[in-house]
């Protein structure tokens, strides 16, 4: 008798097979004619697969009728259509055999809801809820999406180092690595010898990995990084996590309008493969969590994204009328109120602003003819304000210099980096897409931590 | 006029295009019949594309003709059939665009072949030699096959925490990740205070996913992680990163038989798509770096794994009469000289090693009923030795705590490991494969610095 998942198991074509499941309880409910019914979840879909356990079998008051929610069972039988609505098969079953129990009295999963607050507290037994495990599915599949996109395309997947000794925006705070014994460090009133450490200087989590996966581009032309990233920012807020995964595509001879149209196509590809493959969970998606969710995506992948240059943006929001908390001037950053106001009221749908004022963007953005503004782009989406931050990167060394002493960075530092537009320098463009706010994005989850297995934040690296 | 990669451009079924190409020089040859033959390349792929550039070019003698190794360039013209061998097309230049120079006195990648060692040293620049550049399509390669692999059998692709207050082997060198100040740590004379620290006590770099994997496999049955793992040894070896990535499937309801079918067909399922897939690249390999590879590799696929148990490979390796570095017992750990021996000169070809002594192997390895060995095995292949480890896990509460205790292990660090022996406890089992060992595995490549982007060693976060 082989054994089949409970998503197998529930399609229509599988019934009359004589199939094994293996999973969990989610409940059990006794039929006074003498049988029960026992909902089987194995997290390989969101539904569960009924079994029907009739009172004729030998353990059927031993076990079958103690079965909890959280047990976990091996059910065998034949898959017959099910007379029940809202599910094309049940299992009638032969054998149901009990392999372990679960206390109902301390089991902290219990019929009731929960809080998503009060989940994060059970990382270890969330992904057993129907939320959670409609999370990580959702997850699973943007980033089998993502992988799809670009090695379709003939992209090298690149691991970029996680530990390094430089930081890539030039600032950002770093999370340290070290083998040193700090309790000796307090005992010996000297100052910190850094060569003595692992890596014999200082050494830090990576906040990206562009640096490096640009000098990939300059040899292999596409390349994308897909990996963990951190900040060490003392942030307690639903949009921030110290670890998250980033997405960082890099090619040769793309310009910024090249990078637009990879990103447009990039975001549109992933939503049109979760629309397309995970329908039960964007339907609990869109009932429980965000209703019209899936619509909102469906119109996304529709319309053309709209371009804007920052300078415009300003503009828009400086004649809005709107009450906001931040000033809006030209040179100053954008804050998620004023990209939320462009993408959501304004738009109404993904806007790509461009050409930010190089005093408030990183050296390596290229700098653009006007000499104020570089060739830089961001992605705004409705509900989660910017999801992509991207631009063309400064290939010309003399430039490239200059903007390194204008923001106080040590050339010697960037020697590799500086490198690159030495030894047949190209143009070349880049973004990069944070993993759990496209997550957020396609299931509506409003908190970041609650897209990700283990989430990581000030004071939290429990589990 | 369509911008297209060197590898469509050298296909036979682009002869006849118009098309531009991007890309650096490797070589160029003038002829005394005034004209030039250019090989362009751009990562996509091993070879170069030959582009052939006539004198009546208007840039010919200013910029053509002072083209050197490592220059960008964009060349656009029409593909014809190639009279030369080994290559079915070559371009028939229209235009010339010289994009980056770089200078033939300061350029380290110069005609002559360098080691290994010193492309080390210009780690940013190694991508463009043919060697690196084949290693990292490969290694991008296998890093689609491994989540092909997975995605198709319904797996769910889990990102565990890099960051953890876990320790997954309950001993391992670890790296500290702090956002302390270590000067300040010199001044006070206080003992450490951990609870000021960022994540409000002691955290690390993880070296396995495995346990928060399991709580996901119990969840949602089917699991994989792929993802950077660390260990702090000062191991300066062919064989040794600090930084490595590793993927690790753990499946609910598996026991080891389940757990060997899928490591083999895993191994498998990636050696085949390499050999279908990576034909150019694989024959530099089998040409330059290990003869004879490809058939060997084909060979492992052909052949159904060995099994044996770990008490008679120590017989075996006990009646050998090789004078081994290491004396050979029952309940010490095998070396590397013993598992090459297995599979190397007994065996032939890959070889699962199973049943090992308790006493040498990890607590949450399920206690077998001789209650002496553990469900565990190791997959060692010729070449590289172990490549894959892992067990069925113990899923008994009562037997878990006991061996917890045994190797000193504080029950309330894990109180959520457990928690899965508590609630709904499965049998179930998973293995660990490095990525880079794989990739050592499958190109022949004899150290495993060269088969990352970014190698981490003691003394090295360099780039």
């Amino acid at each position: 008798m082989s054994w089949i998942s409970v998503s197998e198991a529930r399609n229509a074509s599988a019934v009359g097979r004589s199939i094994e499941v293996r999973g969990w309880v989610r409940t059990r409910r006794d039929s006074k004619a003498g049988f029960s019914f026992i909902e089987v979840n194995d997290g390989s879909c969101l539904g569960n697969l009924q079994v029907v356990a009739d009172g004729s079998l030998a353990n059927y008051s031993d076990e079958i009728l103690k079965l909890t929610a959280g047990c976990s069972l091996v059910a065998s039988g034949t898959l017959v259509a099910s007379p029940a609505a809202g599910q094309a098969s049940e299992l009638r079953a032969e054998s149901v055999r009990l392999i372990g129990t679960c206390d109902p009295e301390t089991y902290p999963l219990q019929k009731k809801r929960h809080s998503l607050e009060k989940l994060r507290e059970w990382s270890h037994l969330r992904g057993r809820t129907n939320t959670i495990g409609a999370v990580m599915r959702l997850r699973s599949r943007i980033c089998d999406s993502i992988h799809r996109f670009f090695q379709e395309q003939g992209f090298c997947y690149l691991h970029t180092p996680i530990i390094t000794a430089s930081d890539c925006e030039g600032a950002g705070e770093l999370f340290r690595v070290t083998t040193l014994n700090l309790d000796q460090l307090t005992r010996g009133g000297r100052a910190v010898d850094y060569s003595q450490d692992f890596f014999g200087k200082s050494a830090f989590l990576t906040v990206s990995g562009q640096l490096e996966g640009e000098t990939y581009a300059c040899a292999l032309s596409k390349v994308y990084t897909f990996g963990p990233t951190f900040r060490a920012e003392n942030s307690n807020t639903s949009r921030h996590l110290a670890e998250f995964w980033m997405v960082e595509p890099e090619v040769a001879f793309y310009d910024l309008s090249d990078n637009m149209r990879l990103a447009e196509a990039f975001l549109k590809r992933i939503l049109r493969d979760v629309l397309a493959t995970c329908g039960e969970d964007m339907a609990f998606f869109d009932q429980h969590i965000q209703p019209g969710l899936s619509e909102r995506l469906a119109k996304v992948i529709e319309q053309p994204f709209q371009h804007m240059t920052y300078t415009d943006a300003i503009r828009v929001l400086a004649g809005s009328g709107e009450p906001f908390e931040y000033p809006v001037a030209w040179g100053t950053d954008l804050q998620a109120e004023h990209e939320r106001y462009l993408t959501e009221k304004h738009v109404g749908g993904p806007l790509i602003l461009t050409d930010y004022p190089a005093s408030i963007k990183p050296f390596y953005m290229r700098l653009s003819d006007d000499e104020k503004t570089v060739a830089a782009m961001d992605v705004l989406v409705p509900g989660v304000g910017e999801i992509i931050g991207g631009s063309q990167r400064e290939d010309r060394l003399d430039t490239l210099l200059a903007r390194m002493a204008t923001q106080g960075l040590n050339e010697a530092d960037y020697w590799w980096y500086t490198d690159l537009r030495r030894f047949g320098s190209a143009p070349h463009a880049g973004f990069g897409l944070g993993l759990e706010r496209m997550v957020q994005f396609a299931s509506g989850m409003a908190n970041i931590r609650d897209v990700v297995p283990f989430p990581r934040y000030p004071g939290n690296a429990e589990f």
